[in-house]
């Protein structure tokens, strides 16, 4: 059975970083299949990065490694960590990146990254992604133990993870948008059922309200914007056939607001 | 042999949507190959998916499965589809998107996608590619019968796919433009063969003449525009070292006209 | 083991270019991987593709072929060469791409591609990455042998891949800025190390002294300019999470000075 690997970066497409880091696992780890979960994230955009790492984990099989990497922190005293959790395991800088994956999987258990066996002999002090995470990934996807990498640690998960739910609203915020400009929230499936049905509910983004909430853009006319619940169970804000991000201007940050009609 | 199973979205690559599919597929095909062809025709672009997998598939090896999606119609009532042509098989969205291989591939066989057992259990409204269409693929890649997706359907071809050839001239249109401002046309090498021989016609987009036809961008000097058949023996408009894009404002479904000198 | 085939081009990512080519390697070597290794240099900048290639290439295990395409000349009589060097093999058009690697590797070897049995049968005039290099390409990684591609040959150097290194200065230029802003510069480690130790000298761009040599971003607050060796041992001129090729509004080309202070 052939290793998967996914790689989670900042690093864009075009200077090769990502390249480097492959080039390294595939010395170490021949046989790996690796997959690019983005590299497109915006630059130095933690929560973003959390965000899609959360909306593909779980379609990969069980034993994938996961390696992400958005490290505004490369090369100073920031920890790096892996997780194992839900039967996977991840990798990365302990800055807030495995936030959802901590909220999905109760039972993570994680360690620091502190065995200098598994890095690269030189290490530069600002492409841990190469040096660092993707020989470690390497050896753990040929079947490095767990235990070998480090003592055990408390990842960190970010404020920005959790939305507030009290009895009269859930008090989320936007994490970002998606090149449909469809404006993605921190609210999940799992916060509204405890809230509310879908029909007795009204969604606002800072003072405005979104008109409808739908099962899917299609339901509505062109150019008509909408609420509903993606593809991966997070509360959306979109305009079928149109950018509910320029719409609305929405930006990283921004309240979003879920209060209970009549 | 490990199966091969190419991906053209309009997903982006930013937002891992491209990767959960991904994930998808090797969950199932734990052995496949997958190459993307493009995740960045632009959003709902039916016309330049079309064309983009037109000029890639007949290059991957026989038995590939090509999964198209660019969807505008996600989650109503749009038909899905699979083809068997050339030795290839295909899946995608009922939208035209398959237009120039149903006119290159003259005995292509259709099905509806209508079979449940092949899709994930849960069926998101606004992501078809994860949930019906690569699990499909991957049970296609690793040997289900083409038979068992559903009835047996005739696919649609667009418009925008078939040029006029009369006495007097070809009318066509844009399909769009690549990285390098080259204007894609929907003339194919077919249809000016059919016409005439290169030297005896000129070629229009709107109402400007392109005044040379060369085979390739370097036989003129760096700035000049030409007409050219490009490597998918499409009709392209170009300009060497140049954006013939920006120097002809060109958008896709501008008129473009082959007539005969003299 | 599998044989690994890189892939760098400027064909971008949206039109399905790099698609045909590893269609077409996947034909005649269904076992290789392929990764990419950038299909994003900007159009037509060998010196950015020759500076990705240079800093990719040796993470990679030995006995991989790289294809470098980015090809101004295509279609005219510009030569194409094959290298091998360092363990690893190159192919490409001759026209400056594998400066940097030539400088790194002092004993490559080089051959002209010119067996047309290597070759695709019918050659676009535009498209040399699909028609010759990927298949000659996909055959080496398959075992052909490197002295069957054609005759010796002395592959150029550009310019701009060598630095001036006097008693007194070493003078240099931009190749290029990556994603996060970082400019880049054909100034390399040996260079500084054959002319001073890293506290005894300054930084110009042009006109402006870059105010701190340091190891690392976080060294400094965020906003301040810094010069650092960068990951792949080239001098880099950076902004700790912002972007110093906006601010010193850099580009390919400019000066680059390294002075003794005192």
């Amino acid at each position: 059975m052939e290793p998967i690997i996914t790689l989670l970066t900042d690093f864009g497409l075009q200077d090769g970083y990502a390249a480097a880091m492959k080039g390294v696992v595939l010395g170490i780890a021949p046989r790996a299949r690796i997959v690019d979960m983005s590299h497109l994230i915006p630059p130095q955009d933690i929560r973003w990065g959390a965000y899609v790492l959360r909306s593909c984990y779980a379609h990969f099989p069980p034993g994938t490694v996961h390696v992400a990497v958005v490290d505004p922190g490369v090369g100073t005293d920031r920890r790096a960590v892996a997780l194992r959790a839900g039967g996977h395991l991840f990798m990365g800088p302990d800055n807030g990146l495995f936030s959802f994956v901590l909220e999905m999987e109760k039972t993570a258990e994680a360690r620091l990254l502190e065995n200098p066996a598994f890095f690269r002999p030189k290490i530069s002090s600002t492409f841990h992604g190469r040096d660092i995470f993707a020989p470690t990934a390497a050896r753990l996807a040929s079947g490095a133990a767990f235990e070998s990498l480090g003592p055990p640690v408390q990842p960190m998960t970010a404020e920005w993870a959790r939305p507030t739910v009290t009895p009269d609203a859930i008090r989320g915020e936007v994490l970002g948008c998606d090149r449909f400009g469809n404006i993605v929230t921190n609210i999940q499936h799992g916060h509204l059922a405890e809230f509310a049905g879908k029909d007795a509910f009204q969604v606002f983004l800072e003072d405005q309200r979104i008109p409808v909430f739908a099962s899917t853009y299609g339901e509505l006319p062109p150019g008509r914007p909408l609420a509903l619940l993606g593809s991966s169970d997070h509360l959306e804000i979109a305009i079928n056939q149109g950018s509910a991000a320029d719409f609305y201007k929405a930006c990283a940050g921004q309240k979003v607001r879920v209060v209970r009609v009549g």
